[in-house]
């Protein structure tokens, strides 16, 4: 019995629980100081009143013997998938029925797309970034080189052709820094995947947040894009799925390696390994393409988006450098006073009780900077703002 | 880029279309002949009333702020868990908290936890069986050894010692014979998987069929399993969840290989790759272990068990061999006047309008045997019990 052991050189992933630790350490010493969370990249508001109806209708009709759902189709029911191609529509994007897959959410697919490519593929991801795409291709072996950002570049990667790279990880808008692509931007990384050979993963977990009309919200926006991207959304960010899993992957036709058919190879591993969303969960999914649904989730963007802009209006205010915030529910701030990320952390704890993530915990390119997120409580986050003014301000002095 | 050319390697499953083209073309001939399905493997009953309800009020908790969950663990909230852990203790097998990981169903845990394992390890997988084991491994590129068996073992495989294997598949009740091992029949396994450092994956997925107390419902049961064993389960059979998608696999402390923990490399597997199970359907499951929810569910099952049992005395009559029936949904019955397998699938719907499922499909030694499910509707099972009877009969005359 041999194990796999790529497991071993998974990095352990420190970042959370230290950030916890620190936590607990301060309460300790300040029983009285109230914490106000700006680290966690999870939704807070309420599912939708039409997906909390939709499901109470889907859960009735389990119980009905009339009504019952057994397995459905694993690639998901022909309902959603005609709304998800309703929505892609409604922006002037097409895309098939069967080019859509339902699945339980971004991470499990982002994951398990791996199992379509061979081992022996180099990955380029973003530095910093969503620590998963890492940890996913370190588990399979697969060689990763990172395209550095900075604050020069927006923290923006751009293609560079000396990189040689077969999968090319994208995150628009980006999870952690909040920057996001120009369909001109994305067009050069196409450009790039077809010169290359390569495919691009397009992870659009927060294109919901796009209200720029110059930034893309899907790369199949860009043309030739279908014929070396595979797009991976979810429902978590845009209807606060976070604990009721929904999500969607998108496989055009066009996409063929090594005459595969992706497409194909794709519905395979999804009939073989997977077995398809709860019917109820699809139903509560599908009601927020509905025209009172888009407007009950279009209220709760807005509640976050006002988060957002609270605390970007605030660091504009203190002449702090920030990217995000404007077309995404994450701020990536510069560390004032040349502080490090941990230090900065410390310093935020210290004076304000409020907690945000280390930008170093993403990546080494993320050393000096910061992240909050627009996904706490309204006052709060205006508490948390009005309190960082202030000690910024104090530190300037 | 370099696609997993493993996927050629995966057969074709024709199966299920090859039967569905056949009930076609039969319904074109005899348009008026109601047609009645024994094949499936699917469900009918509705939920629970306590299943529907504990959904009810989770759906509306997620609908206010104080009530709303988000990302929650992925290994499953400790209810749940805790619920799992007392219906084990309820049958005397005592298993912990943290050896429970809550999934989606058995089919994406019996396909992921493989990524556990190095792709240089030889898996044995009886014959006939289940045909996923077969494909998870085959795109993974790992060798396969089949066990085979026969009515004379009664489809039940048993260790060979000129065998050498690294991981052992156990369906029991088995998927499609429904015969069901003994404990000192499991003691026999447990003892060759430790002889031979190798590891069962034990699909218990049909426990909950099993009365006879002399069978094993869990490989938890048998002494030293927790050294060489993982244990797969899921509410689709026991709480009818195949379309409202919850399982969980146990994997024990002392499971340990190269110096590795298989509990927590699974941990990290499913922290790094799975979001967990919606709030919702957890929230489910967990009423199906409450006093009531168990009565419930026992009804249910006993309409399913009085199908089988329908079917399997109108077998004793017609004097026609099969196993399963008893401690399984499935019927596995060797094909009167020795017909081979879609030569008895031809003759069962031209004589009696009804579906079953060939037993080749399930590998070469199904190869003259059929299967029978009980899962279809009470009084279409005894409809065609008694034409098969009538059909059989005449066969005989």
């Amino acid at each position: 019995m041999k194990m796999n052991r790529h497991y071993d050189e998974l990095k352990a992933s420190y970042l959370f629980v230290e950030i916890n630790h620190k936590i607990a350490a301060f309460q300790e010493t300040h029983p009285d100081q109230e914490i106000i969370r700006l680290g966690i990249g999870d939704v807070t508001q309420p599912l939708a009143k039409c997906v909390v109806e939709a499901m109470h209708a889907a859960v009735d009709e389990m119980g009905t013997k009339a009504g019952f759902h057994g397995y459905g189709p694993e690639q998901g029911y022909g309902f959603l998938k005609d709304a998800i191609q309703g929505y892609y529509a409604g922006r002037g994007t097409k895309i098939e029925s069967d080019e859509i897959f339902i699945s339980d959410g971004a991470k499990s697919d982002l994951a398990n797309v791996l199992g379509l490519f061979d081992t022996d593929n180099t990955v380029l991801v973003p530095d910093p970034v969503y620590p998963t795409y890492v940890d996913d291709n370190v588990t399979d072996g697969r060689k990763i080189v990172y395209a550095k950002t900075s604050q020069e570049n927006g923290f923006l990667a751009m293609p560079d052709e000396s990189v040689k790279a077969d999968i090319i990880y994208i995150c628009s808008p980006n999870n952690p820094t909040g920057a996001a692509y120009t369909r001109e931007q994305l067009a050069q990384w196409v450009a790039y995947a077809k010169a290359n050979n390569a495919i691009i993963l397009y992870d659009a977990a927060y294109e919901c947040f796009v209200s720029d009309e110059h930034l893309a919200r899907s790369i199949f926006e860009v043309e030739g894009a279908r014929e070396c991207a595979i797009e991976i959304c979810s429902f978590s960010k845009i209807a606060g799925f976070t604990g009721t899993r929904c999500g969607y992957t998108v496989v055009p036709r066009e996409l063929e390696r090594d005459g595969m058919s992706l497409n194909k190879l794709w519905l395979r591993r999804q009939t073989t390994k997977f077995n398809g969303v709860p019917y109820i969960v699809q139903r509560g999914a599908a009601a927020v393409f509905t025209e009172s649904g888009m407007k009950e989730i279009q209220a709760n963007l807005d509640y976050y988006r006002q988060n957002a802009k609270v605390l970007a209006d605030m660091l504009d205010e203190c002449g702090v450098w920030y990217c995000g915030g404007k077309n995404s529910p994450y701020i990536w701030l510069r560390c004032p006073g040349e502080m490090k990320s941990w230090e900065f952390f410390d310093w935020l704890l210290e004076n304000c009780g409020v907690v945000g993530t280390p930008g170093v915990g993403f990546g080494e390119c993320g050393e000096g900077y910061f992240r909050l997120t627009a996904f706490g409580d309204a006052e709060k986050t205006k508490v948390a703002a009005a309190r960082i003014k202030a000690a910024i301000q104090a530190l300037n002095k």
